[in-house]
């Protein structure tokens, strides 16, 4: 038998991975498990985007163009202009998913070997395509004591090098649903330009900011025009992940280039995707000020649980729709195993993200877990009321005491 | 401002990309333009399935598997078994396009600097795809004089060393339209087995067979389940190239889940383009014989102006809608472009692909077009006239006499 590459044993897998068979198996038995552990929200996609979409006359299903077709560009231009970006259609490339924008930016910005910063813990995909493009990911640990505030610029400065080729964050953050505001921003643009680097956002949460926050995309930052390049993606916005849409904007010229080069080999984004994305613009606002509304009443049932568990520790997520929380256990990932495999709260369990997966430091989130809030007010409730029930009973829960968790 | 990588510099460009603007500029001026240059054909996607895919009831577009949804994968293997070919759902992964597909080998398959044989003239986007993974293509040299049939199996040996994974082949071919027989493939299949190699082939166009000549599946070949890996797609079959969905086949259980660990990082494939694609495997027969025979004849047309034209060199393809042209000229890219750019018959003039961007060893094609049968059979034969006419006034023409070309 031909044997299978190297590098194919080596792709990392997702920090749940190794927990689906034990949820299969659960529910195998009857018991109910609710999914935190994803970012599949179960909020409609725009139901008005999608009868329009079925109005439309299909004849032939052709390619688009590599870059997208020039309606939807120009069309984004008058959403991104709604929030503040003024950006022209040549600026926004089309891609099949954010997952496929940062497989392209790998490719059009890194060479074998080089480096870019990521804060951890960071989206665990992010590891998969930097082994792609053969880019070494260089983490910067942030803690959730305070949030996962990003830590401060001489931490960054430290870690930059010949190889560095630039820095990227996503805003607001998933896993962490970390608010990054515009004095941030503004501190690692200061840098970016000093060390001449790239500056990658991913921004595909940009709506869902909480707390009157508001939030300041990295393509405003002055100056910065060659630097910055932001990953976008109707998935999470509008509740359309499989419509595989997402986007590169950029005001580097010659970045565009490169990148409608990788484009171009792969044909074209999805055509029907693109339909329906376009038809999601229109009368966007009152369906995603309803949609955050959502999210926060989710934020705000999820942190008030928490805060009540005796030994977690969490906090407030400023955006997006996740949060990070520490329990006092020594190992997420055999917790996580133990609530689908022998634990039930009246037939139901809840299913989470270990956390460790999301760090790429060795030995770190280990008792920390990412919950996803994609379920409604009334599921979350009861998963909480899972987790914790499952937290008083876990027979390797450890004692915290003044804040120093050991073993009884 | 940063430097884009290095490796964006080199990324192959298409055939035909250099003569895109010489074709703006004569739209522009009031020429009608044929394209024959590309492969997206002008045949209406099966109304039957965009009315049922409108009909259905979408509430969230949601992620589907990385692999797939399981009905469409079930679906396929009604599909694949109606074409004589045996194959369970798990021996199927969904992805975004055959162009997907093969990226996804790539990687599953090949570590940096293995070897590939595969038969020239190519698909050109295979060399994009080869970068991209760092796999070195190791050209083998077909022939115009014989329609493009494949070397000798000593030929194919002689290419093979210790970095050699696999060859890959196109069946029936994009660019050239050669159909390979089963005895051709039986020929492969002992070498593949002898040397341990993987044989990839495309058989996107395995409906498009001519003259009474039965397709005969590398899937079908006794023996080597661990070694043929099949990429498939809608795209050309149903004219449905947008929706981007394809398909990789094979019965390697240790391919397909490292397949499967690259195509968890990208998410799932399009959700919308797989359903279409499950509603156009209902009745798809009759579409499929009419498609065919427009193929059939288009085929003839273009093969029999081709052999009327005094000096040209050409062949009835077995397979596809393509074929490739040897003009009395000495530099395809040279004409390709003064057909743009200074003739016209009529007001018009014909766009095709230069032949040398489909051969991987320099020097070759030089004087070859790629012909690709995309419009309609009246548009076809005016393209031919354009052709025809340009043919005889080019003013870089080479005199013909006695099979040798000289310059004037």
């Amino acid at each position: 038998m031909p044997s299978i590459s190297k590098r194919a044993e080596r792709v990392p897998l997702s920090p749940f991975r190794k927990l689906v068979p034990y949820a299969d198996e659960a529910k195998k038995k009857g018991k109910k498990v609710y999914h935190l552990n994803i970012g599949q929200p179960d909020i409609l996609t725009p139901p008005n985007a999608i009868k329009a979409f079925k109005e439309e006359s299909i004849k032939i299903i052709a390619y688009s163009p590599a870059v997208g077709n020039a309606s939807y560009r120009e069309k984004l231009t008058h959403y991104y202009e709604r929030n503040g970006i003024i950006v022209s259609p040549e600026e926004i490339i089309i891609t099949t998913g954010a997952s496929e924008g940062i497989q392209l930016l790998c490719f059009a910005c890194f060479d074998p070997g080089d480096e870019v910063i990521i804060p951890e813990p960071f989206y665990a995909n992010y590891n998969g395509f930097a082994q792609i493009a053969d880019v070494n990911i260089c983490p910067i640990t942030c803690s959730i004591e305070n949030g996962f505030a990003l830590p401060s610029i001489e931490d960054f400065e430290s870690l930059i090098n010949e190889k560095t080729k630039g820095i990227f964050i996503t805003n607001p953050s998933n896993p962490t649903g970390t608010f990054y505001p515009k004095e941030v921003l503004l501190e690692l643009a200061v840098l970016v330009k000093e060390y001449n680097l790239f500056l990658f956002i991913d921004e595909v949460y940009r709506e869902f900011c909480f707390d009157g926050q508001e939030f300041f995309s990295a393509l405003n930052l002055k100056g910065l025009e060659d630097h910055v390049v932001v990953v976008d993606s109707v998935s999470k916005r509008f509740s359309a992940c499989g419509v595989r849409v997402g986007a590169i904007l950029t005001r580097n010229h010659s970045l565009l280039e490169s990148i409608t080069r990788y484009a171009k080999l792969r044909l074209s984004p999805p055509a029907l995707g693109q339909m329906i994305s376009e038809a999601m613009l229109e009368n966007d606002e009152e369906y995603l000020e309803i949609v955050k509304e959502e999210y926060d009443q989710r934020r705000s049932i999820v942190y008030n649980r928490l805060s009540k568990m005796p030994g977690v520790i969490s906090y407030k997520p400023g955006g997006a729709f996740y949060c990070f929380a520490k329990f006092p256990i020594k190992s997420s990932d055999h917790f996580c195993q133990w609530l689908l495999e022998s634990f039930d709260h009246n037939g139901e369990t809840v299913m989470l993200s270990p956390g460790a997966g999301f760090y790429a430091s060795p030995g770190k989130g280990l008792d920390e877990v990412r919950i996803a809030f994609v379920l409604n007010v009334d599921k979350l409730e009861k998963a909480m009321d899972c987790l914790e029930e499952a937290l008083k009973v876990y027979p390797e829960r450890l004692v915290v005491k003044e804040e120093v968790f050991y073993k009884p």
